[in-house]
């Protein structure tokens, strides 16, 4: 290996999502792999699934639907490395139970178990550790979920971040709902539950110092009973997913490609507070690729999308629910969105993340 | 607070274990919080479950034993942190898939499925994130367990170190099996499944760069099928343990505190290799609280002890199983060996691990 690409790779997460590079090119791994976007998804498509993929692992789902000792359940993980700790509207321990909460309850699974897994730094304080176990406590009774199951590791100093965590989850799937990408067809019509790019823009607040006026909280929160309130209407919900890494144009481009549909959504209709659009103005990002944390995105068949949208209003966490868009049979596996001067553009999938370690 | 407590604690995991101080005394996370032995319980005991344990996480078992859409399921989790990533006779993907699929296999539980999170630092070579993955796979395919689902976060350069791993894992619990400490009764005898502590020295061996005469190989294994052969023999088998983290001397201590009964081992009956027993004497190190991982430790009902051990034998993993001591009605709660001149000595519970990040 030559001197020069035994150098790390640039970072690419903030100016170079409109040049992939294949990952071939890329000899180490860059803050962006983490980033749920392009080259997330290089990562699992070239190495981890090659490596040990099976049939449940290809569904690329938030949580894997599988079947065993005569249950049908949801099964998911995710790691939380955010970065500070404890933010605007939360902390670590929040996002840990919330963010695994919410991939179980995109396949209309309610949360029944979590384990967690704590990777501590030597020197960390134990009020700090016990701060984030109750905070961790708080959203999973909040939530509904027990904590049944739990794992330490302590890393030395310097090592480590304070705290990781890692949480899975898992929870009954029930009758007659089937939730994947491969079920949108062209007349969904696409709701988002309330406001985007919360989360992201309140990690980018206290971690860059920035202020935008008025202080935004994280709206990191478990959306286990909205989904309850969705499927009581009808269980024939298409998809569902939470746009966090990557935000709303990662999961519309995933469930786009994984679908053959083409999606278009109509900017002005995307609910974006004045807070997050200040913010993303000052600093040229588009709400549509920042993080959240306690939000979803459905495809919905056309004649129950108006029941559908009442029964997210009616519910706390959906107060501010809108249609943005639908699935159209134009420009397949492509998401396209119309803007507020009557013409359209392209949303790509983003290579990374805006902003790292954001969860 | 004082300058004197702001410093780190020191870590205490080589020399300290027969001191133990009180959680309150120690404001810092010490390395040997992550040991396995009593710094890791009084984590548990006065951090995690009063924040968030339920009836689930008061098991207190390698798994979690929990009812969930009819099914009787296992749940275990755990994070490895080793160092070096690649060790003689196994790697960290390894320890991911073999280390949950043994916490459940000590439930009685095959291991079905397991979640995989990798929290990469920024600059690890994807080269070692393929060779990491291909031994995962590997290690599942050989356990018989199916990957579902997985999550990816990257963490800057100089924090984490290299690849972090989580896994956590589901499985059936068969009908009519129900192992735990609580079900120990005086008579019960003791059996481990072969030579201990092979997993910490071959650790030592290249972390330290000791050389003991011979190159030893961890003993890193997935115990399902043997745990199968067992409990073919009979289901009433008591409790089951993988000694891994704090050796034997803090599982054995664990189900004599957990069960109220007295464990008596003999100490010329424990299988110690000479190469273990070697570097041991060297260290000045005790084989019984070096770590393992690919062996068991069981109590079983004394009539069907010999037919235990002879299908354990029969098993390519279990060739030198043996039977070590019993549980007795004396000193309830201790663990006690018989050593080689006919004396008695009181085995603690360790206060850490002797060598961390050994998983």
């Amino acid at each position: 290996m030559s001197d020069t690409t035994d150098l790390p790779a640039p970072s690419l997460d903030v100016e170079g999502w409109t040049c992939p590079a294949p990952l071939r090119d890329r000899p180490r791994v860059v803050m962006g792999h983490g980033g749920g976007g392009a080259l997330s998804a290089e990562l699992v498509q070239q190495i981890f699934a090659p490596s040990y993929g099976g049939e449940a692992l290809s569904q690329m789902g938030d949580a894997a639907v599988l079947s065993l000792g005569g249950a049908r359940l949801a099964f998911s993980t995710d790691s939380y490395v955010v970065r500070p700790l404890f933010f605007p509207g939360g902390s670590i321990g929040d996002l840990a139970v919330n963010g695994t909460v919410n991939d179980l309850a995109m396949s209309g699974a309610r949360a029944a178990y979590l384990s967690c897994g704590f990777i501590l730094e030597e020197g960390v304080e134990l009020d700090t550790v016990t701060r984030v176990a109750e905070a961790l406590g708080a959203a999973a009774r909040t939530a509904g979920v027990e904590v049944a199951t739990g794992d330490t590791k302590v890393v030395e100093a310097g090592h480590g971040d304070g705290i990781y965590l890692n949480t899975a989850g898992i929870g009954v799937v029930p009758a007659g709902v089937d939730l994947r990408p491969q079920r949108v067809v062209p007349g969904d019509v696409v709701i988002v539950s309330g406001a985007i790019g919360v989360h992201g823009v309140a990690i980018m607040s206290v971690r860059e110092g920035l202020e935008f006026g008025v202080e935004i909280e994280s709206d990191c929160a478990a959306l286990g009973g909205l989904v309850e309130a969705m499927l009581a209407v009808t269980p024939d919900l298409h998809v569902l997913r939470d746009p966090t890494r990557g935000g709303l144009a990662a999961s519309l481009n995933e469930i786009a490609a994984a679908s053959g549909a083409g999606v278009v959504i109509r900017e002005r209709d995307v609910p974006v507070p004045p807070a997050v659009a200040n913010a993303c103005a000052i600093l040229g990002l588009d709400p549509m690729y920042i993080a959240n944390e306690g939000k979803l995105v459905a495809f919905v068949p056309r004649e129950h999308a108006d029941a559908v949208l009442a029964a997210m209003r009616a519910h706390p966490l959906g107060t501010d629910a809108a249609i943005i868009g639908e699935a159209v049979d134009s420009h397949p596996g492509m998401l396209v969105a119309r803007t507020g001067l009557g013409g359209t553009r392209v949303v790509d999938l983003p290579l990374g993340e805006q902003l790292p370690r954001i969860c």
